[in-house]
């Protein structure tokens, strides 16, 4: 639950009032990258002034901040870069809904990255805000999990596109990767879930339904910052600023068919799950039936028949049979017919 | 319930008949703020006349009145601001649904501010009206809790923007703040929620399923209440009058994404409602289940044994080991090895 | 059931033929208005050709008929107006869906105006036509309660604004009227699903599950009738016709969010009785659940010791303990101790 | 099921491959009309090549064909009026859903014309194309039910508007017709579903439940025949091609608004149904815990009292009381305060 | 399960890297087809170079691939044709979700085959991927499953329209053949779903349950592999490339309907099983109820008799009736009316 909202101590103060509502305070690290497809400048760990000399319309520069509890820094890029004090804001309150943004001269987007908590079966979430300019892309990573380490490494090794291209493509980049994230965590789900399909035909044990019932939880978290970002991916391809290039916006199509993909496989997640819940009661109240069946097919043979054994052994002086040699087994023989009759009669009817 | 609806003794009244609906008669306020940057006007307590007097286009004035069951009173704002008769009966009606309305001159807001109420885990609504004309702001609040007492004082001490900005700049951060006490809201229920997910686990009680049920009812309220504050704020941000500047719309769109995360929220809190519900339905079928288990596994062993016991209790003169020394003990290992059988049988099916 | 569709005997017919299709017959009542600010014509209860002789473009006229199953003076007035015959065939089927429809020169509006009866505790409907026509409005009503007896009496006392307005705010007041009534059935509803919330948690009886149903049964007859009046108030307000003037938009405005409103709040009643539902089928599978476990508790304790009993009521002629002077108590000490280890077992599992 | 899908034997084929896949398989009959106001030819059960002689665009043409099995005559027509093979196709593969294209020069139309089975209580489809050309109207009946008998009678009688319009309007009276019947089948259902609830409430049987299973399936085909229709009508009446005047589109308004209030019923019903399955399984619920309650009371007010008679039928040598002469009676006296006690306590926790 | 996402290894990768995920590794088979009404050039499991040499506008070339796992021969393709590298991707990965996508000079287009597992009761899907040029289809299949096979036989013998067409009407055809055999799956399906329903109203065992949740788990991938396909085919229709003819048009509105059918016969098909549910729960607690009453029946009926034989099985010197004559038979007469006196009463409350 505390995965939903905690805007503590922040109601009442003035719009615009930059505070951190987060869970997560790392140690702050920032990255800086300026390149074209031939240089490269790279400073990492640095303090956020280095970054910000330089300026340059012809290179593409991208600064990465881990850590957004750092209201200083964050205030300080936003000085330089005349960012609006809503989007500073929304940077440090980290329990913002993914969103697209489009401010006059860059866009903002915010977006969830999941990674998966093998131990606990549960996904963590972490808040990444960039900021797409003409020349730069900012990125602001919650914690010290770092979503881009593979896109850090492909533009010092200068593998693929990624340097010959603008900012633009540097910011798809980046938003494939948290997409391309969701899958992993899909997957893992997707084994849990498929695990829990069999279990729950073969060996039902409290547990399977304890992580049925949990399983259902996660989907809920899931679809609620997945669905989100549909609507950003599809914004940012209608966009007409001129921030983002024709040939951008064929990748972003492809980012957003994969969004579609993963909320299609969370609906599906969904669907099976309540399947086997159906699943899980009928087959319980199958489970009560064979019991009771059992009972009443005990209790209906033999509670006649002991009855017969109360009349045989009440005290009276004179019952017929009981001096007779041999009235033991002509009840004894009435009994196993009764008994009998009974047994059929449940045949008959399909109890048994 | 009470909450629903009042129109009482108001059918077939002509239209724009101003009658006041609502269960709190809380003593008339008036706060009366005249500003600009560097000016400052006050009044608290006043009679409306005095609020009436002003009216400089160059500068902001704000009239907050608390409590609208004086019909007098707002008649006679209704009268000075040329307002719509509907507008006045919809001021004094406090059962209103959110709604904005654009009439030539003048916007007009109605909204529902909550609060919780910690003892009996219930929301309190109070109707908000506002009415934002080019150079003044009226706000209505049903009772006295006066949702904006923070706001004055910002504005007596010139703290934030808001002294430098209009009319709607003071509109928008009057509906932030309604919007901003929804969190709070949500923060207790959410608080609440976590904790029956832990009950509903470990230490399941009838008070447990009230408090599920009693949560659930009021998240059917609360979303009643919110649901249509997106499409104000939506409709405000569309809107083309000139009376909301273009700077305070990125404003307006931030409260816009607020209403939007407050629904989602609710929405979330109700599927983990409706999800808590199916946990507690199949742990309650799981443990009658267990119970009628102990009940068949202990009845049908006994049974058929007590049966053999009533065999051995018959009268009848004539009847096998009855007088064969050991004749008890036979029937005693006899009976020790049927139900031993039995009980077998039942681990065999899992049942026990 | 009866409320739902009775076309009966109309199958084939040609279009526009115009059959009573309704089950109320009430006297034929015609009541005829001519008025402007200053002058007024009433005939009440006149035959319908005096009505017809009026035609001044100057003043209002409003012809309103309680009865539509006298066809001819239907059919009458039809041709006086030049009414289109689907028009006269859908005033005279009382089966109508409310509707809105934008005939040359006229506007055709079907309602259903709800009272309620208070000894079934259902909803009775009526269906109300209106044509409004640049200088008439012309209204039918099904039965003889008079739905419009209010306004009748505000235009001879000439209260309100209605004497100096057109006829186009006459049909809103007519319209007006009809909303307001739901109002008045919804409040009802109210009340007894507030009883019924108490009822449900303290003294649960058979009559309070079946009210339960019966309700839910009302909500969807209600909300049949109130859904579609969404769609013809809209409709009215964004008709550009001239029949409607500008001024009375902004009235059309106020019964469109009244009509939301009825809308929202029936929405949120079949909610809270979804969410009764819910709660009784919880506390039934509760009481189920301790009726069992005293079951349980009580057979799983005297079972097992009626067994032992069983044992020594055997009349083997040898056996232990039999003869010793002590072996009664012996025996009833060790029974007394395994009911009590089974009554322990049990209250640690929590069964009892 | 055979209602549904029947493409058996098609699939491979080049499209426009014209193959019959219905079960019906009438004599073929066709009616040719062609008539204006003041002239009328009819040939009826003519062969096809006799209605195809004519052609005056001053008169209007209906051809209708009952049975869609004679592959031949329908090629014969459609390249007489140079149908479009794809039509042609779905004519006689009588598994479409309801449709409407617009071809140029003609359109095409694909209804459902329904009619009840009262012995199996279902609904019998039969599917109706129509052809609408400037002056022609091709019809095809799947089966020899005659949807239109009473049409042709009025032509030939010359009654009601019918000779004095154009193609379309014949087109409307004929869709007019088919949807007319929706209305009768719905009453059908009505009077059943009226009667079940009534049974669900005081005569229960496993009948009633069949019956309420059997409706709610009945309703699914029924909402998958007209559901499309709606479409259809409001396809008809926005197309803007010359061949609908729009003086008939008054007239589809109407079809359509009928149309609406037919899907509405069957929402309603359907919502009916559901609601009486939950009466039914909350009475089923109930009925079991009044069985359950009295074998509780049974069972524990006997098992003990069973249990002392077992203590005072052991055949120990010394027992208290046993040879008192008043011992039978105290043992008597304290089974009978026993079970009264717990009999009380019963009723005080409200079992029975 | 594995039918879901397997985009293993993949993650971090650039974009536009060309990765095969299916599992699916046929033999690789590739047929060029080029063709005018007159000429045709046929290569099958040639080389890829093989095909690529002809270009000819004037003429129709296809080339279809067999296997998508050889990485090689589809970048030679994407060379040759100029296609983007995303496209590509898209192709080696097979967990595509259908799509239609515009690319400047060609259309690329996604969609699942579907054939049916009749052992196992379930659907193989298979991802067919076209590329639609100016005078060239490519199209790309998973396995060995040939879904073309019968257009390859039509174009070599030249019959049907479609060595006169165009490539968009080749297009056409092969998407037509891919929906049609949905038709096929469908059917058996439906047969499947025929036999249960008889299954679950006579014959109810676990198997007839546990395929009723199976085919409920089949309707949720076949309605995730289908509904994306109708949005392709209207996208396809709505296209303004030249790239797809007018004509061609009509026929895509045709396979469009189809689609529209195949998604409304699984939704109903999802309804009916929910409607079996719904059958199955009811009878399940139905027979429960029917267990029940038997047990209590016998279990009233004989505890209280039980109870009187053992009254008289006790020891008591002195007990009433012991010693007279007739003693007997009063118990067995007394017992006698007492249970036809409770058989009576519940005979009387329906419970036997």
């Amino acid at each position: 639950m505390a995965r939903e909202i905690s805007r503590k101590g922040k109601i009442g103060q003035p719009p615009g009032t930059v505070i951190h509502t987060g869970r997560h305070k790392p140690e702050l690290k920032i990255s800086f990258f300026d390149y074209t497809e031939s240089t490269l400048t790279v400073h990492e760990t640095a303090k956020v002034e280095e970054c910000l000399s330089f300026e340059n319309k012809q290179t593409v520069s991208w600064i990465d901040i881990q850590g957004v509890h750092d209201i200083e820094t964050i205030k300080k890029i936003g000085e330089h870069f005349r960012l609006h004090s809503l989007l500073l804001e929304d940077i440090a309150n980290t329990d913002q809904r993914p969103k697209m943004e489009d401010y006059e001269g860059y866009l903002f987007v915010v977006l969830k990255a999941l990674s998966h908590d093998t131990d606990k079966h549960t996904t963590l979430p972490q808040q990444i805000s960039l900021v797409i300019g003409p020349a730069y892309v900012l990125s602001f990573q919650e914690s010290d999990r770092d979503v881009f380490a593979i896109v850090k490494e492909r533009i010092k090794q200068g593998k693929g596109k990624i340097r010959k291209m603008g900012a633009d493509y540097l910011a798809y980049v980046l938003m494939d990767l948290v997409v391309d994230r969701y899958f992993e965590v899909l997957e893992r789900f997707g084994e849990k879930i498929e695990n829990l399909e069999e279990d729950i035909i073969h060996s039902l044990t409290t547990e399977t339904v304890d992580l049925l019932h949990h399983l259902k939880r996660e989907m809920i978290y899931l679809r609620r910052s997945v669905w989100p970002v549909r609507e950003v991916l599809s914004g940012l391809q209608r966009n007409d600023s001129v921030l983002i290039r024709k040939s951008t916006k064929t990748y972003l199509r492809d980012v957003y068919d994969h969004s579609i993909q993963v909320i299609d496989t969370i609906e599906t997640y969904r669907d099976l799950l309540a399947g086997m819940l159906d699943i899980y009661l009928s087959s319980m109240s199958n489970r009560m039936n064979e019991v009771m069946k059992v009972l009443t097919l005990i209790a209906t043979i033999f509670i006649p028949l002991t009855f017969v054994t109360g009349i045989y052994g009440m005290n009276f002086a004179f019952m017929p049979f009981l001096s007779d040699p041999h009235g033991f087994w002509y009840i004894i023989i009435g009994m196993a017919v009764l008994g009998a009759v009974m047994a059929l009669y449940f045949k008959r009817r399909g109890w048994a």
